[in-house]
């Protein structure tokens, strides 16, 4: 079954690499109406995935991820409508020239062909992926959680409603909707088929992928984010900075997890953020070196397992740990972050270029919160996914690291001498 | 013992990551000069090395690549010196500017940290690795072949002693001496160290490493590289191309394997292709629509078997089928091509831009021999690999594939809103 969707897939992306862009914006501004010309359907599946999910026992919260609604579905329409508004990448030439072999080259923009998308609960992401698939030319293949099967077959269905009303091949957009997690494995080895996998969703998910994927993966996603307080910075500043990084959005990637503080300035440092994080609600974790110093409160302090250093809280918890210096504090982050976003927070000009050069992450801010990695906030647009890894996209991924190149070589007759 | 050689690696990568382009050029020189001082070392291990080739059998052809003498040695001496003058991408601003939200932001080139080579028996390929990676600020690991082994860990060893000269640790250049095949399975597991894995040898490596890594792989390197003579080209012109990407080198990836001829030429074409191929010792193979007409000779003909399309001859073999009209070409390039490099050759302006837009390939050409997809043909300086997958880097592979980048950012305490 998984090799007719990944066929049909890749036929589908022959044809859909060729619309022009305002071909593919009408398609998206079809999808768009479409979507609330037959919300019916999908709330409707919605519901039944949402009374499924209750009686199975999932919490309020994750039910409310779960929960579509005239007006959320109102939204991700509306969201797609914002798509079409985004440059197109497609057909750029990204360099070129006359060679001296007298080859006339150019690289050109091109889709990638196939993108697999595996992600949890939320329904949105399904249309959200189609779009930013089909602005790029690219046929999709998503694989949703089991949790919402209904509700994204239902919306596939209507976004294959509207490929239809423009002639396209309904197989652009594809859901593998039957929810027998051995399809995910299958899925996994469509090398032949799909170009890039894209996994969206927790440590486990990721693992599975990096460990059995044939396809090339892009993963992301995990962020054990850190704030180093180097010994330049005000009191004041810093907190601010980082009851932002922690408390804004504590379940995303981009929130912090660890705060390293320089020693030198622990001594008036401490109190006055012991204060604030009790202030916050923010629960304090500390080695033995800092529990003494934090014990007197008013936070909640409890002494922090090392690989809980690896590990995100996405809570109002926070580890703390003093350093040295920022070689130091550059060490600790080398050992556990997974190389999303760190952030140093410093007066020193010396030591903010030598903290962003020594830092291998896929973002390093000086004196901003770890939250501004993000895909809109970084003026991409649009946001595929966060790459931890290095290859082909690092960081917030945009329309451009849903395309490749190709060389285009055209001779007058050229044998290579 | 791997995972040392791979903590040892990423430690050395931070330093190497540090230095400047003058620093690491002196580091390029001092290695070519070793490689020359000590060309004694070298030579006698590869002495021995192909001592025991001669024993295990091997043939002269495979035994003459093994080979080095001190003018070879010379030659990949000369090849550091080369990559010296090549510009260096590390630190290199892709983009940037000021956000909305008050973000400095920029993304700068950086290597990669760790890069992983496995590579059959051409004992050159080691000092050109380690050249290219140092030159990108990027630590290096390499598993030769094991038909080798003494001649790689000779030359390791004698880059390393250049390394020391300069302070830096010998980690920077590894290889995994120990010719035990279990090491490849063990190294393909090294995703906490090793950030960017390239195979380069044949279709059966590429795939071990595609199915077994846990770290991203550059696969590419196979070439099933198609020719397909449109209706309008005249024959001469044609056949002094086919000619050309078939036998310049046979051997090569980016040399023809299947012809592609238009029906409608057929009636005039084929008679003086045959009697050119028999000239230049080409041998054809051909399925029952064409064999009849390619029977009078005087070039052998043989029957192809459909699965002949999907690999390399690498010889002086070449497949020809008819096709009704350009889509069919496409069609079947689609469904055999290995997506490393296809050319039309066509008078029609539309049937080019056609066949460059639909065959989705690493190298499209137009008018022009398969042979010149290359790193050195293209303008690129230096050849790293050729990648016929869609992530981070398409066909030839120059300095830019072993870099990527890092978002760097600076705020005046700025707190996302």
């Amino acid at each position: 079954m998984l090799e007719q969707i990944g066929q049909a897939a890749k036929n589908a992306s022959y044809h859909i690499a060729q619309l022009s862009s305002t071909e593919k914006n009408q398609v998206l501004l079809t999808i768009a109406d479409q979507l609330e010309a037959d919300s019916h359907i999908i709330l409707s599946a919605n519901a039944l995935d949402l009374v499924d999910a209750r009686q199975n026992g999932m919490s309020e919260a994750l039910l409310d991820r779960l929960l579509l609604n005239p007006l959320r579905l109102q939204g991700i329409a509306s969201d797609v409508r914002q798509v079409c508004r985004l440059a197109d990448p497609i057909g750029q030439i990204i360099d070129g020239g006359l060679l001296d072999n007298g080859l006339r080259i150019e690289r050109r923009r091109v889709p990638l062909g196939v993108v697999g998308v595996i992600y949890e609960a939320r329904p949105n992401v399904t249309v959200d992926v189609a779009s930013l698939c089909l602005k790029t030319g690219n046929a999709a293949i998503l694989r949703g959680g089991k949790e919402t099967y209904r509700t994204n077959a239902a919306t596939v269905q209507v976004i294959q409603r509207a490929l239809a009303k423009h002639g396209l091949p309904k197989s652009a957009v594809q859901a593998i909707e039957n929810p027998d997690r051995e399809l995910v494995n299958q899925m996994l080895k469509l090398d032949r088929y799909i170009d890039m996998l894209i996994p969206r969703g927790g440590a486990a998910l990721h693992k599975l992928c990096r460990e059995n994927s044939t396809i090339p993966v892009i993963t992301g996603g995990i962020g054990v984010c850190h704030i180093f307080v180097d010994e330049s910075m005000e009191i004041e500043a810093a907190l601010a900075i980082i009851v932002n990084a922690k408390k804004q959005r504590p379940g995303a990637c981009n929130s912090l997890e660890t705060l390293l503080v320089h020693r030198n300035v622990a001594g008036h440092f401490l109190a006055p953020f012991c204060a604030r994080m009790a202030q916050e609600g923010i629960k304090l974790h500390a080695d033995d070196n800092v529990i003494a110093q934090l014990r007197p409160g008013p936070a909640t302090v409890s002494p922090v397992q090392n690989c809980e250093y690896r590990e995100e809280w996405l809570s109002l918890d926070l580890n703390v740990k003093l350093v040295d210096d920022i070689d130091d504090a550059v060490a600790h982050i080398r050992e556990y972050s997974t190389q999303h976003t760190d952030a140093i927070l410093t007066r020193n000009i010396a030591n903010a270029e030598r903290f962003v050069t020594q830092v291998d992450s896929a973002a390093v801010f000086v004196n901003a919160s770890t939250r501004f990695t993000d895909g809109g906030q970084f003026g991409l647009g649009a946001e595929v996914a966060v790459s931890t890894q290095k290859l082909h996209a690092r960081g917030p991924m945009g329309l451009e690291a849903l395309t490749t190149y190709k060389w285009v070589a055209f001779g007058q007759d050229l044998q290579r001498s």
